[in-house]
């Protein structure tokens, strides 16, 4: 089923000849008007041309951005001043193209291969055939062009009380951490928003969704998340956009993390009795990029010692011997006490493809939960053959 | 050829039945007169029971240490107060059975699988056995008792201008990420050597050496460092001394991390033109750390682009625009402009085992080498089989 769009947004995915065709690999979102916008990104020092380009134009023009450009198999990242020129031709010409107002811009976002220039004469008549099929019935086909390694297209939506509606796309397989927005990813909506409370939420939305998933412990150059706004549905009660906004958010992250590259399990990690949410988080974090857990859970052995030894050097202090760890409902460690369990019973836990991971390790009220996946020779694989 | 032990000391390595025999799995290691100790412990918040007792003999006792003993296959952490009380017979038993004087200790090293009881019983055997087998002849046979997934035994000996030998032992082949003395390890030697001097280039060479490399990431309960010195062969100058334990240090780390679980590649990372050793050693540490970068050199694909977007995100500020990478002799970052290479070159730089990449971030003194391996289906297979 087509995944709707919110009032006068438009989308498209094409393919550009950037992956080998029929694959889709260019996208465009367009707004017919003017969106409040916030969005986060990377925070990786190495921060690639679209990025910077994007950044600019949320401080000069945060209330005209009226769509975004995408594209995949090519992150216009480390390509030097000719990157950054890149960057903006997309940019300029996508305006051009789909014909938007004087004052108005477009957000750059690109996914690939770092360090190789991109291929401007294949964009441009990509995003020219974009311009040309952009359709107001749905998301799909731009879901599918912003895929890398990623095995199926992430997109959510949703309906508010008044009919506004949400819609969120997003990729990413590999070099996925969680430091910021991690990934492309955006959310457009019909609401009335003011760019204050967009731009807050944006940020506390990003922290407990994009910012609490991992799949190998990589930051992107590339990294982006961003909301527009366009405020043709009227406004909701604030409280309800925000519900609203963080279970896009969690949904499509949570995406992400299942289909990490390889993937066969989907982890979710809960660690509570911390301080704060950042040191739970902290903590979940580092157990998710553990390849020791990982690889205990591709190869079906509940070896929880490794979880334990993975929380140990979260840089979080705690006290083991107040610790309890559950895998499901099994508990593995009481109060620091390790409880003997058969080997049929370890065996049958990561037997199932969701695995839960409980770890509380005292009694303060700070608690997070962290997606991942397990690693495989899948992930090998992949990555070692990626760009051939 | 035997590796030969310094004047005083005795070593050797049985099979207890910790492992399926014939393996060897537990070791001693003892000097007929009490030594000058220094040690460095993991910095893991879940510390092993060995580590706790090591720690506090290290306190009470560092000038009357006569040796150490070890065993593998199993790690005796997160084993609650029994693991504790298991730790401290084991060294009761080891000074008991080899007859040292009241007042002399002997540290315990264990590695293995965590969250398991010690088995007592076939411990104290094993120690009664290796005991009986003590021999200044040779340290070879503990080096092979202390290997858990290790594919070789690490030993180093060097001998100093007056006769003395340092000789060092250690192991490691997973879990091993540079945070502290990482692994098992013991450096033994018959120079006269101040517990002053000993504790402060103990600390020190182990920054430079164990501190420098990365199989996975994860860091163990169990990580032990050990320096014993019994003066047998009197004193050379601190210089001299200085050098040599640098040297015997980063021989053993560089053998445990070209010895990664499943490793095909040995990673050699130099990072040039930070501001001080730690910053280039983060750089050069998460680009260890980075599962792209281990894939792409076992898929024998000169993916730099991924070096890159690794080195970015260590925290360290650098400007990427004046940032040089070479792999090998080959260029391909100048001053943050790439140069483009034909798929053959790149194809060819990790065809062979050993690989080097230097990385030049900007013109400040400080430099540092890591050394890693690559990420393999090997490494997967070992850890998902582990205990099975």
């Amino acid at each position: 089923m087509a995944t709707a769009l919110p009032k006068g947004f438009r989308a498209t995915g094409v393919s550009a000849g950037l992956k080998p065709a029929p694959q889709l690999d260019l996208g465009l979102l367009v707004s017919d008007s003017p969106c409040s916008t916030a969005a986060v990104f990377t925070q990786n020092r190495v921060v690639a041309a679209p990025v910077v380009v994007s950044r600019r134009l949320l401080e000069s023009h945060s209330q005209a951005i009226a769509g975004v450009v995408f594209n995949a198999k090519n992150a216009n990242a480390v390509t030097g001043q000719q990157g950054l020129k890149d960057a903006q031709a997309m940019e300029q010409f996508t305006r051009q193209v789909v014909g938007l107002p004087d004052q108005q811009r477009v957000l750059v976002m690109s996914t690939g291969v770092i360090g190789v220039p991109l291929p401007m004469e294949t964009i441009r008549a990509g995003i020219e055939k974009a311009a040309r099929s952009l359709d107001s019935g749905s998301v799909d086909q731009l879901a599918e062009a912003i895929m890398t390694t990623d095995t199926h297209p992430k997109v959510v939506s949703r309906k508010l009380s008044n009919g506004a509606v949400l819609t969120g796309v997003a990729k990413g397989a590999g070099m996925i951490h969680p430091n910021m927005a991690t990934m492309l990813g955006a959310v457009v909506t019909d609401l009335k928003v003011s760019n204050d409370l967009l731009g807050r939420l944006t940020r506390e939305v990003c922290e407990a969704s994009f910012n609490c998933i991992s799949v190998d412990g990589d930051t992107s150059t590339n990294d982006t998340f961003a909301v527009l706004a366009n405020g043709q549905a009227g406004a909701v009660d604030g409280e309800e956009f925000e519900e609203a906004l963080h279970g896009v958010a969690r949904d499509l992250a949570r995406q992400i993390a299942f289909d990490g590259e390889g993937a066969e399990h989907q982890i979710t990690i809960e660690v509570s009795g911390c301080r704060t949410f950042e040191e739970a988080r902290s903590i979940g974090r580092t157990v998710a990029t553990s390849p020791l857990v990982k690889t205990a859970v591709y190869g079906h052995d509940a070896n929880w010692g490794r979880i334990l030894a993975a929380a140990g050097r979260a840089g979080v202090d705690f006290d083991p011997s107040q610790t309890d760890l559950h895998i499901g409902k099994t508990q593995f460690l009481a109060q620091g006490r390790p409880l003997g369990q058969t080997a049929e019973v370890e065996k049958a836990l990561f037997a199932e493809k969701a695995v839960e991971l409980h770890l509380k390790v005292g009694d303060g009220p700070g608690r997070a939960t962290v997606w991942t996946c397990d690693l495989t020779p899948g992930y090998i694989s992949v990555n070692a053959e990626y760009r051939t």
